[in-house]
């Protein structure tokens, strides 16, 4: 069976099991973060407090940590969550939004990487390249890949490498490796970068996928395909009549994909 | 008149006072509550900071306290806002989301039950159970009953009489009593558990009804009412579409709610 | 060329550049921000805490600070990042969200116009009175001009001479003015004041027109003319569904908009 069937699979084991994946995200985007996790399937739990944080985390099936809107207050739940699911065995998937934008992103970036050890990390090119080490410029936190002149493939192996887990740089193509393998998947489309928190959102239901326990680097190809995939049906039904039209549409298609779309319509290729 | 007439009464006197509710609430659904205060009549305002939060409950008309995200900063804000409540008489509506979940939680809803004077304690069977007290187990903020073999009638009649408040437990059936009166509630679609916030937006809106000052079960039954129904229109128009058409047809229902609509789909029984 | 023609390519202009716009905002409605934000052709970037607020500035082209639902930890961000954006020439809009409603906004406003220069100030009626020193009521965040007996124009011009900078209030009418010159826009729908949020879109937007650079007082027409012209298009098309039909076609009317309409549709008188 190859990695379509196998992702196009987990979709419907993660609507039996309904995995809790606990967010501890930020609040712009929060919101589509629940919706989309609660229409692909999974239940979400979102808590930020120190004093509850790995508590959270401990009766949840995976952690995703995303630090858009960081503080210093959250940071610190981040570390304590990531660990929590660390000693636990849940997966943790982290999503560096804005990473290289400030020190204080780049910080927690880099804390948050020496005490936990991460699952699946999943961001653009800018943000992996800069968590990878490679030099990088920001432009916001929902840019497209304008510069794709840098090659994602070889960002998303030396990250892979260099953080030893699953690294899946989303944008035209995405690419998604575990520093060996490489699978690249060409579904989604240039709306989707027009409509905040697509990034966040796949990030929210790769934790869903990777609450199944399946093997992670499935989970990630689910996440990733399921975002394009929906986003093409979006386009579809509401592209032409503009970006609140298309965000609806974006969780009707989360909320109606199945197996069969998936197998129908992914485009993902192993090298 | 019967409790039907009587909330869909107090819709009509809702729109004509425009009531203005301070909420104290969680990031994740505060958008949805602040537009479905607005759609049903009423006027939504969010302060949180201990600074202000007295200072905005003392010229509010209800308060309504969710601890869907709760730190330890607005848990200060939501007793000072609480205990200004009590103090000028104005309607208190608790939203216990996650109670049991984590330690933070059950202590949080400890310390307000303690020290404020609720009017309306509105959550799931869950939530409720373990607030009355009852042994719970806890499945994400947005589970629907799964496990409806335990009784919400005998879970509501208990948390009402041991906190001597209005007590609504929302599921299939909502069960809404004050420790010796009880209906129960048959509107509503199980689509309403796949979009988050269903619950949050009941409990906000209820704040609203409440505002108006009229009886406070009779408000608790018009918020629970008017959910269940605008559950059932937007499943009606938008429901085959998925979860994001369902979201907005549901904030739709609610601006078009009326007391016609109320009195004419309404399905509530007094024992 | 009049103030709508320049207002109207001002629309082309940034779509062309994309400015990168710092928000320090409230919980409630930065979703919305963001979105109208991508829609209008900027680029959103949230960052409210202070070990990062003068960072995220200074890598941006415009800053919005919104105290919707501030707190004693961002009020210090926004004064930060402020400051920081005086130094290096960057545009500031303030949306005074609320002010007048309790001891700690108006403090926050008071020490915000103290340490900041700020480039465009808006806000409605009641807030902008506060801010230039009148007497007012404040009811709620979401007020509509139930008590446009007060003359926004005599508000504005006082706020501009006193704060010297442009200032935008809001209403059935809008006002823009600098102090001397004049201009009042006509367009919008009373429906703006029924979805949370319109208000402090409209000042992320005209955040987002401010910079590209252009004469700030073009900017702050160009954002209340975009959301006004917005809501005359999402009225026409979905004002009947409801509600929640509204507030996505507004997203859609933004995204949708461009110099061609403006020009056509907007409603603009210099005195």
């Amino acid at each position: 069976m190859g990695i379509k069937q196998e992702a196009a699979r987990l979709n419907t084991r993660m609507r039996q099991e309904n995995p809790l994946v606990h967010n501890i995200t930020n609040y712009v985007t929060v919101n589509d973060c629940a919706n989309a996790l609660l229409a692909i399937g999974a239940s979400p739990i979102m808590a930020d407090d120190t004093l509850e944080a790995a508590d959270i985390t401990s009766i949840s099936s995976a952690l995703v940590i995303n630090i858009g809107t960081l503080n210093q207050r959250t940071v610190e739940s981040m570390v304590l969550a990531g660990k929590k699911a660390n000693e636990l065995g849940i997966p943790v998937v982290l999503d560096p939004v804005g990473a290289g934008a400030s020190d204080l992103r780049n910080k927690t970036t880099g804390k948050i990487l020496e005490q936990v050890k991460i699952t699946i990390l999943r961001g653009n090119l800018s943000e992996v390249s800069y968590v990878a080490g490679l030099s990088v410029s920001t432009k916001g936190v929902d840019t497209s890949d304008k510069d794709n002149n840098k090659d994602a493939r070889l960002v998303a192996l030396a990250a892979a490498k260099k953080l030893c887990c699953i690294v899946a740089v989303t944008g035209a193509i995405d690419v998604i490796t575990d520093g060996e393998r490489v699978v690249k998947v060409s579904n989604g489309h240039p709306l989707l970068s027009k409509v905040t928190g697509t990034g966040c959102m796949t990030s929210a239901i790769t934790g869903g996928y990777a609450g199944t326990k399946e093997d992670a680097f499935t989970a990630a190809a689910a996440g990733i395909l399921s975002m394009g995939i929906a986003g093409e049906i979006a386009f579809e039904k509401a592209g032409a009549l503009g970006a609140g039209s298309f965000h609806m549409a974006l969780i009707d298609a989360l909320s109606n994909l199945n197996e069969e779309t998936i197998e129908e319509m992914g485009k993902i290729e192993e090298e």
